[in-house]
């Protein structure tokens, strides 16, 4: 395979959800169709990286001329509820649901001794003053259900301590259409002891 | 959404093998850890774009700079076999297994009255040309064994004519490995026309 080509295909290869053999047929495609796509692409990507930056209060990627994100501009968002969640990708899976109208404070991470994450490493110690200056009255946990979510939650909850907010997780069952000989145990049993009275 | 993350996103879902759910984890995946990935790969696709070219010769993609490819450079390769491929990805294939040590020759797609695919629409036209400069005296039909490609192999072989070259094409049957309950219909019937005496 020609240098150039096989450079291009690698580092297709690497970025998430493309295996070698997709990387082969996207190049392919890009250079076996020279409409414009390549430079599109690689314009797209440039004008991103210069110009999408995190928000400097709550970490959502926006605008870098906007400075504060949409969310943090957003005086209808101002409703006393943060919403924690890992990462961006995180808020676009609840903005699409619009279950949640308050603001976001995405933490980039969970706490993790396997892959060495510490507290340090999280957008975490910014989250008391928010709360002062954003009059927040409940924070709502929408952290992965797994141990590395749960340790986050814990350790934010002591970092917040006693400011006068409530705390909530989103609640742990049986998904929508779920079928019982697909749910795990965990799960199962995480719903049994939250079972609601009808 | 921000714009020019949907620009991104949109440009990238619209690769081959790459769906909406999977551009959205990429762009998050590049734009969350900024490690200049980005910046590679728009190099990349700027670099290939402007230095790989179609060699004049056979149609495969190969460095501007070297004029003809590295199998036409080859003289190892100059075994007076062609086998006509439809695109580069096929002569990757082909090259990766070993089994072919001559020349390739790409057309570009199939004739296909379906698409509105013509025979001028091909890469054909130049193929007597070939034969009579590169001595060549045996054409290999790797073409896809389809109706598509069994037309567009009669339409070339027609064109050829009387060249004094030998045709050849793939031999169709069960793939190694195949069981039968998989195999359909079209490729059994031409499995057992084609069975060898033991």
């Amino acid at each position: 395979m020609n240098p150039k080509i096989e450079r291009l295909t690698k580092l297709f290869a690497k970025l998430p959800r493309v295996g070698n053999r997709a990387a082969v047929r996207i190049v392919l495609s890009l250079l076996q169709t020279r409409d414009g796509r390549i430079e599109n692409l690689a314009a797209a990507l440039l004008d991103a990286n210069e110009n999408v930056v995190p928000c400097e209060i709550c970490g959502t990627l926006t605008d870098k001329t906007a400075g504060r994100c949409e969310f943090c501009r957003d005086m209808g968002r101002s409703n006393g509820q943060i919403c924690i969640v890992r990462d961006m990708g995180d808020v676009w899976t609840l903005e699409k649901s619009s279950v949640f109208h308050g603001r976001y404070h995405i933490i980039g991470g969970l706490i993790s001794g396997m892959s060495g994450v510490m507290p340090d490493d999280l957008n975490i110690s910014t989250l008391p003053a928010r709360i002062k200056n954003e009059n927040i009255t409940e924070i709502i946990f929408a952290l992965p259900n797994t141990v590395e979510g749960k340790t986050t939650q814990h350790y934010i909850m002591s970092v917040v301590g006693d400011a006068g907010v409530r705390f909530s997780e989103l609640a742990s069952g049986v998904p929508l259409g779920g079928d019982l000989d697909y749910i795990d145990d965990g799960t199962l049993s995480l719903a049994f002891g939250g079972r609601r009275e009808l």
